[in-house]
């Protein structure tokens, strides 16, 4: 994102304002003389207030040191942390400035794959929609984060050769311990047959073979994992 | 997009380079004693070094004057000139250092769309699916340029409502101006039954209604319609 003519503007008389004080200071302190300060301030000033803006606009035209985009794929049982993770992490990374989208719920899947259902060919395609939208997001310089099931290794690495921006989260959660939370007593109704294609039960999961990143939230506190991404996440998108 | 640290420590220091310049030469006029020019310059660019460095990190936190996204949704006939345009104002922006996602073509319609056809209902769960990413990546700051045939304009209201970031660009062209260029041979195929479901010919239409930028390129060069379109959108994403 390049920053505005005005913003740059702006940004020169608030950089001005600091410099005006600091310019003075230093030369009343050095020479004792007011008139020297003030000849020295205001010519100095003047000249300085168009270079800086000079210097501003050119630099919105350098590339180099601005962050990159990101697209991780989590991948994990449901009940495993995956949203609650990343909307954690997204707020650290929104109250730094970073443009981050999350991919999941009901949003995506109303509007990019109300076709699907849950079959494994449909599985698959909807990652593989969700795949592209999240490389489109990534070289626009976005992190987005696709927190879905995402439970087939052959999509994963479909999805892993999109490019080298592409990152795998694995929320590690055995199934025992997710059958023991349950708290939207979702386990207990694919148990009993009530929910069918239900991951991890009637539905197969395989574990990732190579991820970038594996969380235990068994182990860990959300905070600690929080944390542990959001520097994951620095690490991958500087340049 | 933040400036990453280390992009603001280069930006401290190229800044650093001019300043002391400038100074020395400021000081040596007034004063014509290199003492003073020589305390005077080293006491206050060491001051302003570190003054520097956090106004950068204060100021990318600040969200003011940054660009806005947009979310463009051209409509024409085939022919009418909209990939060439997109193309040409695209490469203004990203000269510029804006973030800019053109959508069109066989990407768009493989990744995400492989399972639709021409009828309308299939025409206009395209522009849906596209729906959905422009807006995903205009509230993420990027310029989205749809750039499809999009004839319906019932759907192009539906897009419209996606939110104010959303405008509509309208490539003029009557037909027989584009029957009669017809470069790629497609209108005398169609007319000829030899292409099914061919907008203008064998499917309909419809003119948009309240369009935000009308855009006729048999009466204006493509650098004329470039110039104009890039104009319209500085105007838009400007805060």
């Amino acid at each position: 994102m390049i920053d505005a003519r005005k913003r740059a503007l702006a940004k020169t008389l608030s950089w001005r304002g600091a410099a005006i004080v600091l310019l003075g200071f230093v030369t009343y302190l050095l020479t004792n003389d007011i008139k020297t300060v003030t000849y020295v301030t205001l010519f100095y000033h003047t000249l300085q207030l168009v270079v800086f803006f000079l210097h501003e606009r050119v630099w919105n035209h350098v590339k180099w040191g601005k962050t990159k985009g990101l697209f991780i794929q989590m991948t994990g049982l449901s009940g495993s942390g995956k949203t609650t993770l990343s909307r954690a992490v997204a707020k650290k990374l929104i109250n730094e400035g970073y443009k981050v989208e999350l991919m999941d719920g009901d949003e995506y899947r109303t509007e990019l794959c109300r076709d699907l259902g849950f079959s494994k060919e449909d599985r698959n395609s909807n990652i593989r929609r969700l795949g592209f939208v999240g490389k489109v997001l990534a070289r626009n310089n976005v992190i987005a984060i696709m927190a879905t099931i995402n439970p087939y290794e052959e999509i994963r690495k479909e999805i892993k050769e999109l490019g080298p921006f592409v990152k795998t989260v694995y929320m590690e959660c055995d199934l025992d311990t997710l059958i023991s939370r349950d708290p939207k007593g979702l386990y207990r109704r694919a148990l009993s047959g009530d929910i069918k294609n239900f991951t991890g039960i009637s539905d197969p999961f395989e574990c990732p073979e190579h991820p970038d990143l594996i969380i235990n939230t068994a182990d860990e506190s959300l905070e600690e994992s929080a944390e542990r991404m959001y520097r994951f996440i620095l690490k991958e998108t500087d340049n």
